[in-house]
This record gives C-alpha cells, structure tokens and sequence, in this order.
C-alpha cells in the first residue's frame, strides 16, 4: 500500500504514482487524477481502464476514461497510458488500490455458539449466528461471516475467509489465505455403500477427513464430500467455481482450475495446472495429468496424458474432436450419398456382367 | 379477492362464483359446491380439476372430480365445466384462491440480528435467526424467512420473499415482488484471476454487484456471481429454476426461462423471452438473442440470432439436429457400407483394366 | 456390538473376535490386534484391509496391514485373512465399529428456536441455533445439527439426522433413519408458471409436499421441489447424492442409486433399483422402468422399459452407443472415402459410356 493512503471512496491517485505502484512504464500525463477503475466501455472522466484481450482494442479509441493500461505490442494511443507485459494483472492490482475490502472487525459476535475448546487466533473476527464445535481452531486473521458452521476439531488456516452460511463439517483442515464462497458444503460424507444379501444399500461410514491447501478459493453452492478413510485433498492455489462437486478421496493438484458446474467422481486425481471447464466430469478413479485441458461438457471416462487437450462425451482429442464437430452434421448428407452411391456401383456391375 | 370469504381450509365455492372469479364460462350445474383443486386423477368428490394439454383428454371421462376446467375447443362434457381460453391459468388462480399463502406476521423475531442503519418499510417480517447487514433496506411487506443473510447496504424491494437460508451479499439489489428460494447465493464472487509471472493465480478483485429487476424468481441452491465491475443482472419477470449457475456481468432480458442446472458463463448476455433447457451451458462473452430455445444439456460456444432453436453440444440448428440424431446410429452400419462399396469398385476397376 | 467393548480411538480387536462379529472365515493367526482400518496401500502394523475390487489384488501381497478381507476365490496368502462373499459389506461393518458415529447429547440448545407446538420425541438433539416452526414433529432420537430449519407442521421420523443448514421447508414428511446432508433443501417450490394474455409468466401456487420414506439418504446441496398438487415422493432406501434436482411430483422408486449432479424433469416416474449416473437429466413426464442403468451425462428423453441400459444424449442402448463411440470419429475419414469412391466410380461410369 502507498503509505499515508487511506482506502475508500475518495481516493484519488495521480497516474505516475499509479504507474510506479503497478509497476508499469508511463506513457503521456502522469499528472491526471484517476479516481476509479472502470470497464472500456463504461468508463469517464476520473477512471482508469484497461485492455487485455486484443478483440476489444478496437473500442480503445472511443473510451471515454482518462488513462488506459495496455501492453507492450499494442498501438500508441493519445491518452494518457500504462504499459506492463500483464495488463490482467495491473487490473487485478489497480482494483485491490481501489477498492480495499472493508473487513468485519475482530471479536467474537455475542450471537454466535462457540463449544468448548474452541482456540481462536490474534484478531479472528466470529460473525453473528455463526456456530464453531468443540475443539476446533480458526487462526490469526481469519473470518467467518455470519451464519458458518465450523465442525468440532477442524482447523482453518490464518488469513481466511469463510463467507456467511458455509458449512465445514468435523475433522477438516483448512490452510491459509483460502477463501470459501456461501453455501458451499465441506466434508459432507462421501457416496459409498456396500449391497447387503438383500440386495439393499448399506452406507459405508465416511471416517475420513477432507484436506484444503492454502490459497485455494471455493466458490458458492460447492459441494467436496470427506474420503472413506484418509482425506480428500485440493492442492495449494486452484480455484473452484460455484456448483461444483468433488467427490470422496478425490486429490486435486495445485494452481489446477475448476470451472462451474463440474463433477469428479470418487478417488479421481487431477494433476497440476489443469483446466476443467464448465459442466465436464471425470469419472472414478481415473488420473488427469498435469497441464491437461477438459472442455466445457466434455465427459472424461479414462487416464489422461499429461499435456491432453479434451472435448467431447466421451472425451477425445480436441483435433480430433473438431473435425468430427464439421463432419458429424454431414453424415445425414453421407448417408444419401452412400446410398445413390450403391445404386450407381449396382449399375456399373450388372452392366460388367454381374459382380466378380 | 371474494369479499366475505375467510381463506383457510374450510373454503367452500359454488362453481358459479368461481366462474365469475376466474373469468370463465360455466356449462351445466353451477350450485356444485368445489372445497378443493386436484389433479385429473386424483380428484374426488367436491374437487375442480383442469385439462390445459391435450394428451390428458382421455382420462377426461374417468375423473371424480366435481367440476373441470376446460378450453372451448375441448368436447362436451357431462359434467359441470368451466371453459376458457387458458384453463392453466385458471388453475393457477384457481390454487391461489383456495391455497392463499399463510405469510409470517409482520415484526422483527428477537433471535434476528441487525446492525446498524438498517431501514425496514411497512409490515416487514424478519425471521428468527436471520441476519440484516449495516444499512441495509427491506421494503415495505417484505419476508425474511428464519436464517436468511442480507449484507451491508443491499435493497430489498416491497413484498419480496427470501426463503430461509438465502444468501444476499453486499452491494444486491432486489427489486418487487421477487421471489428466492432456500439456499441461493447471490452477490457471490465472480470467477476471475490473473497470472502472475510465476504462473499462479491471483484474484481479481469482484467490485460490482447484482440488480435483480422485480417479478423474477430464483431457485433452490442458485448461485448468482456479483459482477468484477458494474450489475450481474436478471430482467423484470424472468424465472430461475434449482442449482443454475449464473456468473459475473452476465445480462439477462425479461421473460426469460431458465430451467434447472443450466450453466452461463461471464459477460454473456441473454435476450428476452428465451428458453433455456435443463443442463444447457453456455459460454462466456456471447450474445443470445430475443424468442431463442436452445435444448436440455445444450452446449451454446457462440452468438444466437434471435428466435434459433438449438440442440446439441456444440449446439446446432434443432432441424439438423434431429435428422443427426436419427443418422449418427446408422453410421456404423455406414461404415460396413463403405468398406464393401469400396471392394466392390475395386473390383470393378480391375475388371475394366486399372484406374483410369 | 461386542458386550462390555468402548467404541473410540483405543479400540482393539483381536482377528478371532472381528471374524465372528463380521461374519468371516478366518484363515491364519486369529490373536494378531486389529486397532484400525486402512486402504491397500495406506495400511501399516495393526491395520485390517480389504479387496473388493480384483483389479487390486496385484497390491494385496505389498500391503503392510496386519490382515485383510478377501472373498473366497481369491488366492491365498501368507497373512492373516478374513473370507466372506461380500468383503464390501464387511469392510463397511468393521468401519462401523472401528469408528462409531460419535453422536451429539438429546436436548435442546438454549439457542435453538421453537415456534409453538413442536413435538420432540424421546432422545431428540436439536442443536444450536436450528429453527423448527409450529406443529412440526421430530420422531425420536432424530438429530438436527445446528442451523437446521423445520417449516411448520413438517415431520421427522426416528433415527433421522439433519445435518447443519439443511431447510425443510413446510408440509414435508420424513421417514425413519432417513439422512440429509448439508444445504439440502427439500420442499422447495416447483418450478410452474402459466402465460398470461400479455405473455408474462404467472406463478401456479405450489400446494402439494414432498414425502422421503425410511432410509433414504440426501446429499449435500440437493433440491427437491415440493408437488403443485399432492407429493413428489422418494422411496424407501434411495440414495441421492450431491447437488442433484429432483424436480416437482417426481416419484421415485425404492433402492435406486442417483449420482451426483442429476437432474429429473417434473412428474417423471424412476422406478426401484435404477441407478442414474452423473449428470445425466431426464425430461419431464416420461417413466424409468425398474432396474434401468443410465450412462453420466446421458439424456434421457422418452420413457425406458425395466431394464433398459443407456448411454449418450440423446440416450439410446448401451451397445449401440458404443458401437457409435467407436465409430463416430472416423467419419471425418469417412467422409474423405466417399468423396474419392464417388470419384471412381464417375470415371467407371464413364468408362463405360455413360450410366445406365
């Protein structure tokens, strides 16, 4: 933070001391008062805004802000301007200048139930209505909004954030700086039973626990179910959409990706760095390689290399799998043209005087 | 409402003042006495009972209701009847007339939590448990169900709904007459991170909010991501069935329909009066005009005219779609065809003396 | 379980003694002490094991555990084992006794609120800040963790458990032993609007319930949407897991298998034993025969005949649906074939003066 700078709504920052905070090379005024971030589009008089994408460059001129964050290759512009190599990032970085985030102040609210043995850090801050079990521990710094519920014996990490209505079930750990959106469900027991000689469901006990790295952010709604025995684990740094499930003794790599609405089933392992996009799911007990890439949808039913690049249900190779998206519409076409096809080779036979 | 008449479970109607409520034309005996709505088969003794499609028109005769709603080009029955151009929307308000909502009593509940500046308008019922957060609006006849969480500064409108356990964060608005049910997020944070130069994920700030314009109703466990900056926005009227996912500076018209588990992913925007089937998913940054209907577990990767009908992932013209649906069988059988045309060319081929 | 034997962490069992509660064979030295259970490769020094699976035999001569359940036909080994038909059924009683649900105390927290006309069985837990409206009925020794909400008039069997956040919402009925996971929501409104004459969308009141027989178990973040008119009902020994939508007057069977994030249009009928694989959505209006196995992401769209096994979506049977994963992508090679007979073919027929 740029000391003697108090956060709220009436800051106002010069660019060049903006420019030297991002770490970014000032082109044209540096005297110019920027007061907000804003959208390309949306932007004034005051604002600062920011191209990332090359598809919007052509909006740049029309902006009404009074600066622009742009990267390295793109065309000089009139206005005042920020180079970086990251433009994303000196977005990400003006917005945390700008817009502080107001956090609740520390203590414990008297609303909230707290077991015994519960061991809180230096400056927890304990919302309204929110439940903690015995024996639990939320370290130094860490929130938990109104309406939580914390397990007896679970841990949460320094510097976390839990927003209001999340539950986390006994015996999960949560490390540091993770952040964990409303609704989501952590620990809920995992999808198992045994058939009896009845031919009933038995529930095998969920006995495990569920393991969160630091930095790992969970979206709302999201629900990751406690192993069998042993823990379900999600790596340091990945980041989970809302409505997302992961199921028992699944291991999630780190700075792995989980976009909304994805399902990975039972003991499943998913590498480092991967990307799962909307809607796909991974059956049981299958390993994803690092770096791999499942599009949107796309049902993964086996191993995949390192490096893979998927789509499809099932899924298969995304070259693969855009070529049969330009083809398969055809093959109502084909099928006609097969079929004239037999008639013709029929002619041609009959004429040669019958097959050979 | 019928002046005079105690809703409750003791209501009784002649069907002539039922007609008269609904709008509808009454046929036959209109001193029946109807206590109760039921379905079709269900129906007994003293029930009204409706027919609004088509395929039900045969378990017309068998029904014991007392009475039916019907459309004026349904056949004639022996039975007093009810006819009218929308027989469910007579049913409708049919059900509201004999089921009128029991709405908690106005107040405060003395569990509830309020902070600070908290303006609450006429009739406003707060339930037990729920939290209301430092300047927050509740308009006038508004219902918090028990355990409901209102943040800092959101607006609810006049006679609004929030089930127990809804989740509204900072900086929502809610305009009137809304309805949300048990369990949905909205104001969540959106999705979005940048790389840093060691290849991790850092957060993009989500600064923006949500605006959900009045008449819409949002279901069970939705989540609804406030934007990175400016509205997430939901159209006057439109209606959000269970587990839908809808993220950060999505745009959503009027009228619309999204059923259950649908997916949309940030920026894009959705027109009015379009249809989008269960599990559909679509992408991010595309445009979805007005009257469109994209299919159950659609795929939509890019912009819609107004008024396609889509299927399929990735999603194509329902026309095509369907005569793949019945081709893609065949193909294996294709494949066989193919193969023996291409012996049987050969053979021809040599038979003439070689390729030309 | 085994008179004058604590359940907790310093439980220890000889071989001989676990045979006979399980219901083994026992093969080599009954006296070794069994302290835990552990997977195959987890396992250490007095840990019990087990293989369901045959694919994981090849790990069963590694493993360091103490002695380990194998059915009959497996081979034999050096170390202690237990035999049984069914080492699934027995793993899962031994984690019951190994690891006893630890239960919270009956009474009521002093945080807790009841609305007027709450029965409570014997041995009832309500936990802290739960909410139960008037006339609901909790069936003895049912437990509801903290943040739980009961709508008036709903009832819980015996033996049931709420875990925290869950919402039942009003005129619900509960069966026995019957569990429901974190941020469930049952009795949610159904998803049904008529137009009205100025095409806006007018809400059918949602008056029926919803009915969840003994046994059933609900998973984290489900909703079930209560019936416009009567029950939408779950049968006797379901299991439903994560973020699945069961949508308004759904029936469905006993003993059937829902996975995570399914979806199940209004009014459908699943019949007893049927297992619904991930994802997969079926329409409205349609009926599952019994036993039918749904393929994830599958779609189904018309009714199944008892015993159907699909896969893809649109769903069609399983074989042909792997006879179209085989060959679906060597259309685009295919398409290249008939292209080049289609060539050969022309030059043929010219060749031989024209087509017939």
């Amino acid at each position: 933070m740029i000391p003697g700078l108090e956060p709220g709504e009436d800051m106002e920052l010069k660019l060049k001391e903006l420019a030297q905070e991002l770490g970014c090379e000032l082109e044209g005024n540096g005297e110019v008062e920027i007061r907000a971030i804003a959208g390309l589009r949306e932007a004034g008089e005051g604002d600062l805004t920011f191209v990332a994408n090359p598809r919007y460059l052509k909006y740049v001129e029309e902006t009404r802000a009074s600066a622009i964050i742009l990267s390295p290759s793109d065309p000089p512009l009139s206005k005042p301007t920020l180079r970086t190599d990251n433009p994303y990032l000196a977005f990400a970085r003006a917005l945390e200048i700008f817009y502080p985030v107001s956090r609740p102040a520390p203590g414990v609210h008297p609303s909230a139930v707290l077991e015994e043995g519960v061991e809180l850090g230096q400056e927890v801050s304990i919302g309204a209505l929110t439940f903690v079990g015995r024996g639990a521990h939320i370290g130094d710094r860490s929130i938990l909004f109104p309406q939580v519920f914390v397990g007896a014996g679970s841990q949460i990490g320094e510097d976390s954030i839990l927003y209001p209505q999340v539950t986390v079930r006994e015996g999960v750990r949560i490390g540091n700086r993770v952040i964990v959106h409303s609704g989501a469900v952590i620990g809920s027991d995992g999808f198992g039973y045994a058939k009896d000689g009845q031919g009933r469901y038995r529930k095998i006990p969920q006995v495990g626990g569920v393991m969160i790295e630091d930095e790992v952010e969970i979206g709302a709604n999201v629900t990751i179910d406690r192993a069998t025995l042993g823990d379900t684990r999600i790596g340091r740094g990945t980041k989970i959409d809302n409505l997302v499930q992961i199921a028992h003794n699944v291991q999630i790599g780190e700075d792995t990706i989980i976009i909304s609405q994805v399902g990975i089933a039972g003991s499943t392992r998913v590498g480092n760095r991967v990307i799962l996009a909307g809607q796909a799911g991974v059956v049981d007990h299958v390993q994803i390689g690092d770096d791999c890439i499942v599009g949107s949808q796309s049902g993964v039913a086996g191993d995949l290399e390192a490096g893979s690049v998927v789509l499809g249900s099932p899924a298969i190779p995304q070259h693969l799998f855009k070529r049969m998206a330009v083809s398969l519409p055809r093959v109502p076409e084909m099928l006609k043209s097969l079929r004239n096809l037999e008639r013709r080779v029929q002619s041609l036979e009959e004429a040669s005087g019958g097959r050979p």
